[in-house]
């Protein structure tokens, strides 16, 4: 196995996360570093069940682990109640006990969903992330949220709860499709606004390994501050409420990536409008997000995007909290209130 | 408002278990210590509604927080996660945010599914417990223990959550048929196996709502030593493997209670064949136990019980935790392989 670059994470539990090539195939032995030989279920979707649980499953059992498998149809539209029932029974048929074990095998949606059934499954059993796209690596696999939809809302139900460890293989991201690969890189243009180190890996074109790492870095620096969102996590929702206003407007067809894309550069413009930060430095972050991924133009007027805004879980009272850019690296919450979201925004 | 018992729980987060009667009226008072005026949701069952609802209603209203409800069939079968899933969808329709509250106004259904909803619903939001079966009182309103059934089993699914405050009003008792009371006492008859106190005050026909206190306080001082069930909670499960055996194999035609009652006692003569207490003390032991609730005959074979142990949720690989009396408050956990397991019953 050669060696990862690894990045140790100390949440209310502890775990690593490893990054590297070709990773997947030593699952079973990484697994075996942590737990005792014990039942693993994997959980994954037909499209990536077809491309890699082979590699997991026989690294498994080589290493001692009985295997068992879920799959499900992929997309976020099986990230459900219905789907979340048809799992936890699927333990329950499979007798997994406590002392058993979690796998969870794709992108996002795959990771919150089996997330969540490990949070819940006899109030909470083991689990490993395995995650398949760049979206799952660098967000979803650090912070232990997990999450299901409701028809009502995205991620309107779940937990915060941790894995044993985190497998991101990057060349499992080669067999992405673009859009999917750019959609995490919607993802990565928030990151460039939020740090400066970011900021520059990218304006000097480094290596995708590399930036994986600085990303999972920044993130758990983040998150090791702020478990349980109460305040500095809040800045990792930068471009988010516009983003979960588009998902939504779009009836969900929009990507969560390519929102994202268009929700910061949205919040850059308003910053800009706003005078949070000058000319100048507008111009340097737009074209450090752009080198990430051309952002789709905002197809909704203001007062859409805005009625979209009040249902959002960021909401608290009669306030919507966004978060708006102070500088290259430097990004603080606003409160807005709800009568004046609409002037805001437009 | 007279001023009630209270018990304060120091779980991950802190909360009092206030006991008294007539207390359900201040619960608007009580609430407005606690949290800002937000929407409260009650969640309770149809009989519990027309029996309570509209008291806590107003006080709520007239302390200022705004009400909405939602009522399901009373019964274990609503325990599931059809009736989740609606819960769910109800708190969003009505637009419950991260300060808003819960209030689950029941027996322990209504509580296991309202806290499980509480600590799931945009991850977590506020709740109160107001139980009102002595069951809920005693059990399941003090140990952050929530949880839904699987076909495939009881409390499979669940999560470890604290409520803001628990309201113990024993007046609601009074409104118990008997086999619902009774259902109660079979709980009590575990707890007179584990603490010598409370051996004393059931002895001695003291009151209930310093029966009610002194359960309260003895299940605080295990959780608080253990709120995530590794080692000293585990007492908590006397004469539990053998009730859960027999609510599946009735179906779950035999109440919880009723099921713990006959387990407490099968569990008292496992004890004295293996010599784990002598014959004084079993006799001391089983007639404190009958004054709490008459326990019915075992109505299964051994072999069958036996099976039913194998599939229990304390079951960790191939041995089976059995929790056996070893004297008056004193109770130990005691491992069994599974093959061996008939042969420790029969």
């Amino acid at each position: 196995m050669i060696k990862p670059l690894k990045i140790t994470v100390n949440a209310s539990s502890k775990y690593d996360v490893l990054i590297g090539k070709n990773l997947i195939k030593d699952s079973g032995e990484i697994l075996s570093g942590l737990v005792s030989k014990c039942k693993v279920a994997i959980i994954t979707d037909d499209v990536v069940d077809k491309l890699y649980s082979s590699i997991v499953t026989t690294s498994l059992e080589t290493a001692g682990f009985k295997v068992v498998k879920f799959v499900f149809k992929n997309g976020e539209q099986s990230k459900n109640i219905d789907t979340y029932a048809q799992i936890l029974s699927f333990l329950a048929t499979n007798e997994l006990t406590r002392t058993d074990c979690v796998l969870a095998l794709g992108g996002g949606v795959v990771g919150d969903m089996a997330g969540f059934v490990s949070a819940t499954y006899l109030r909470g059993i083991k689990y490993v992330q395995v995650p398949t796209t760049l979206l799952a690596q660098i967000d979803s696999s650090v912070g232990g949220k997990t999450a299901i939809d409701l028809k009502e809302g995205k991620n309107l139900v779940g937990a915060f709860y941790q894995p044993q460890v985190v497998i991101c293989d990057v060349d499992t991201l080669n067999s992405l499709p673009k859009a999917v690969f750019d959609d995490g890189m919607g993802e990565v243009a928030k990151y460039v606004v939020l740090d400066k180190l970011i900021y520059e890996h990218v304006t000097h074109d480094g290596s995708l390994e590399k930036l994986i790492a600085l990303l999972v870095d920044y993130k758990r620096r983040i998150v090791e501050e702020d478990e349980f969102e109460g305040g500095k996590r809040r800045l990792l929702n930068f471009g988010h409420t516009i983003a979960h206003a588009i998902e939504k407007l779009s009836d969900y067809k929009t990507s969560h990536g390519s929102a994202v894309a268009t929700g910061v550069k949205v919040i850059l413009n308003l910053s800009k409008k706003h005078r949070f930060i000058d000319s100048e430095t507008y111009e340097n972050l737009s074209s450090a997000t752009d080198k990430c991924v051309k952002a789709q133009e905002l197809k909704y007027d203001i007062e859409q995007v805005a009625k979209a805004c009040f249902n959002d879980k960021k909401r608290s009272g009669n306030t919507v909290n966004l978060v708006m850019a102070y500088g290259i690296g430097d990004a603080r919450d606003v409160k807005v209130e709800v009568d004046k979201l609409k002037e805001f925004l437009s």
